[in-house]
């Protein structure tokens, strides 16, 4: 069989079945970070993202924007548990024949996505490569009282999202900004029972976090805020790269954080279920549609 | 100017002038492993090591022992470091067409690997690629007062090698062990002024040390151990992929190392001179042969 054929999830569930987790790992393979002891107070977050030209970005993308992108993806991933990011480690394949003014170009958009969240870049790698390779690693921490995961969604949970979706891949893909901040203010205000970041679409990551939950979700169509770049509906679902912030939690939180002042970037879409309910997507004449978990994958 | 041009050392050195440093951070760029403040008593050390297909390996090596390479490479920048690994990250750029068998023989080794140092495999990410990509990032640990780093050499210094070197091309840079234990039984018994892994070829590696801490290098010809893999003496001397530790301890400390009954493994091979006497070679007739900094670079 191929690696095509099995599939990107199929195969992580694969990998991961080969690996036994000791409790000291808090957290392993299947969330958006490591989750790692560090002291009484804290966990340790660690998480990579490659980037592969021709795949994850074109020769056409400015150098600057693709730096910025490759670091971008990992700190959502920090911002998905609610984290703070610190330390990077960059590893670049690259070409003999790439101009240095281009690599220039890519470490810039990186060390200005760095500096913005008070990231350090303390190590990396360089290696050959036909086409460029962009493989970030970063280490984060967060309060242990604050870590957010895919798993603890709640029956009743009101879900929410950090911003417009849809059509990422026209330009937001490149130009998103972490949503580190909104996290932070997140758990600092509110009690967060599962979050996610919006990297394979709507949908399928809504559907990571209802798998670790054990739960179903029902979401309402006509909620779903519509990113002005999106050209059809079915983007904001299934289109991957949002990087927007996907969350639960409980309805008395729910309506504070609807009534709050800051309330304008949040979006409710809808509501954990049990199980059985599976995901379904009503429309304002109350019409059930039923969602597979489409979106995307790298096979 | 492309890459080709300016060489991979100039290409580091470039873009690690682009980052500040802080007190914070340890060690950053320039050394095996970046050194990450963790608490009173010990260190964080983060590395990543990134493979691809036809520059690290070929399509034609067993996948279970380029896998086994790629988290070994990591090891031994632990290992030089003088450190424990605890937890790694696995990055993969795989083609659809790759067979599934072959991904399961990879993932083995890594497992293998990985199991004999005791490091969990926390996390990852796949990704499309042409050509087979596997970047590993590590995590590891090692005591404050155990640390060893390649700035430390002093002028007296006895040099040493922990193996036979050269002709790693042929085998041993898929087979290697990496020197953790080895590295851990030094500095526990031993004061280790400097160290470093053999990655880039002893005299390469050599020279970082004495960069690093401003000083000149004597070695004997005769005393370099040479692999019976090696086709040449200069391959010993210039062939990257030994992952040897090449470390300097005081004259009373090395004597007591020779004298002592872990000896067998441990050669000495040169010692640490004022930086104005440059990196030499003697040979039994006392002839100088004064070495330029060849070795293994990617551009």
């Amino acid at each position: 069989m191929r690696v095509k054929k099995l599939g990107e999830f199929g195969l992580i569930d694969l990998l991961s079945k080969r690996l036994k987790h000791s409790a000291e790992v808090m957290q392993g393979i299947g969330d958006d970070c490591a989750i790692l002891p560090f002291d009484r107070k804290s966990f340790l977050l660690l998480t990579c993202d490659m980037l592969v030209e021709g795949i994850d970005f074109t020769l056409g993308d400015k150098p600057y924007l693709v730096g910025s992108k490759s670091i971008g993806c990992c700190l959502s991933d920090i911002a998905a548990c609610a984290g703070l990011p610190r330390y990077a480690q960059i590893s670049l394949g690259l070409s003999p024949n790439m101009s240095i003014s281009r690599v220039k170009q890519l470490y810039q958009g990186i060390i200005f996505q760095a500096k913005k969240f008070k990231v350090k870049i303390v190590g990396g790698d360089i290696s050959q490569s036909d086409k460029l390779i962009i493989d970030v690693s970063l280490l984060g921490m967060v309060e242990r009282k604050n870590l957010t995961k895919r798993s603890g969604a709640k029956k009743g949970d009101i879900i929410f999202v950090s911003g417009k979706l849809g059509g990422s891949i026209y330009r937001h893909h490149l130009t998103f900004t972490p949503r580190i901040k909104e996290a932070r203010y997140l758990v600092g205000n509110y009690k967060i029972n599962s979050m996610i970041d919006i990297s394979d679409g709507l949908i399928q990551d809504l559907g990571h976090i209802l798998k670790q939950s054990d739960r179903g979700a029902i979401v309402y169509k006509d909620l779903i805020p519509l990113s002005a770049d999106a050209h059809s509906f079915n983007q904001a679902l299934f289109m991957g790269e949002d990087f927007e912030l996907l969350f639960t939690l409980a309805p008395r939180q729910a309506k504070r954080l609807i009534s709050s002042r800051k309330n304008k970037q949040f979006f409710p879409i809808g509501e954990i279920i049990d199980k059985a309910g599976g995901l379904v997507m009503l429309d304002k004449q109350a019409r059930k549609m039923k969602l597979t978990s489409g979106g995307f994958k790298h096979f």
